[in-house]
């Protein structure tokens, strides 16, 4: 690990600070910088528990899948984003299904499962990053249950494409509506009535392959909308 | 609190024997013990954010709702267990909307918000507690979203008739369709067509307020399948 990398931990893992001089040399040790393609499963499955996973570029995305195969997208995580799921083994009492795969061709810093361990079980500001960001986690799934379980699908493809809109900082979004259907953990068929329904509205335009955000304002509205499903 | 009350908290919270002379003396000085009454909102919307409780006896629920009204149990907490989102406020990045309401008389142990957050700020033990405790009642919200977003409404109907003849110690449960519906997070409607299907199986029968559990075995079935919605 480079100096330049040595910063880049420092500045953005927040409990960097805290640790002692011994805990620092510790952590420069272990941890290892890795570009992982897109596709990569990081977690999940019989997949190995890796770690704490700092994204310095790139996309991962958390989902839970059912049985056949139908996934739910939970949270993504992007540039400075830390993934402490991908630790799971290590945290008692957290046992769950949930799958992070590499969304875009990503650089990861990782800090593996013992070394984490480690320095949580060793300093409390480690201890209470991880359970801030545990909470965090918490918060952003309970978020989608209650979109899942209270929102409506229109809501949800809202949110969707506004999110998707901001990700890729363009009102002109390149995905299928196979690819949003397997987001959203509906049908296509579900999904494509329901674009046609914002077309009909002019809240997007539909390309051969493209779907144009025209009315965020509206598409806004739609997804805060909280009705039965 | 008397000398029973304190055996009772050195026995049954699993970081009390970790903390110091002067740090159980202030956790013995600042906690208390109260009897909730059946109904009582002890967390939620703009209810003060209490603390860490220990359940002696009696039983909570932590529960979501729609702006509707409409709710989804989320867990239960008996005897021994302990409710940390009742501390949510001392918590950062905890910042969802859960209520939680005593459904059977209780006696509780307290440990208010500032008394718990300057213990877990001292003693790495309090705050691997909080840790474990975050991550199970996470996994546990992980398993209803589960069922929710890829199980049936039977699925959903058997596990509540098998786990509420657990919570009572009777295969006779007194409790109305209208109840297990707000419970389930569905309508009345869907709960009467459901145990009728039940009750033309045979799984149970159906008295005036009652229904009486015939099959455990196929409610069990029932309970583990993972169909679509």
């Amino acid at each position: 690990m480079n100096q330049q990398d040595r910063e880049y931990l420092a500045k953005h893992l927040s409990f960097w600070r805290h640790l002692t001089d011994a805990e620092r040399a510790d952590a420069e040790g272990c941890t290892f910088a890795a570009v992982y393609p897109k596709g990569k499963k990081l977690y999940g499955g019989n997949k190995e528990c890796l770690g704490l996973v700092l994204v310095e570029s790139g996309q991962l995305r958390a989902f839970i899948t059912s049985k056949e195969g139908k996934e739910i997208s939970l949270y993504r995580l992007l540039s400075l984003d830390v993934c402490i799921l991908s630790a799971s083994c290590m945290i008692k009492n957290l046992n769950f299904d949930v799958n992070i795969e590499v969304e875009k061709d990503s650089r990861l810093f990782v800090l593996p499962t013992d070394c984490f361990n480690r320095l949580s079980n060793e300093n409390i500001a480690v201890k209470n990053f991880a359970l801030e960001l545990m909470s965090a986690r918490f918060s952003e799934v309970m978020w989608v249950f209650d979109q899942y379980v209270f929102g409506t699908a229109a809501g949800r493809l809202a949110r969707f494409l506004l999110e998707h809109s901001a990700l890729e900082d363009s009102d002109t979004l390149r995905v299928t509506h196979e690819a949003i259907a397997n987001d959203l953990g509906t049908a296509r068929e579900v999904v494509t009535r329901l674009l046609k329904h914002f077309a009909t509205d002019n809240v997007v335009a539909l390309g051969r392959s493209t779907i144009q955000i025209l009315d965020k304002e509206k598409l806004e509205e739609l997804g805060v909308s909280q009705n039965e499903v």
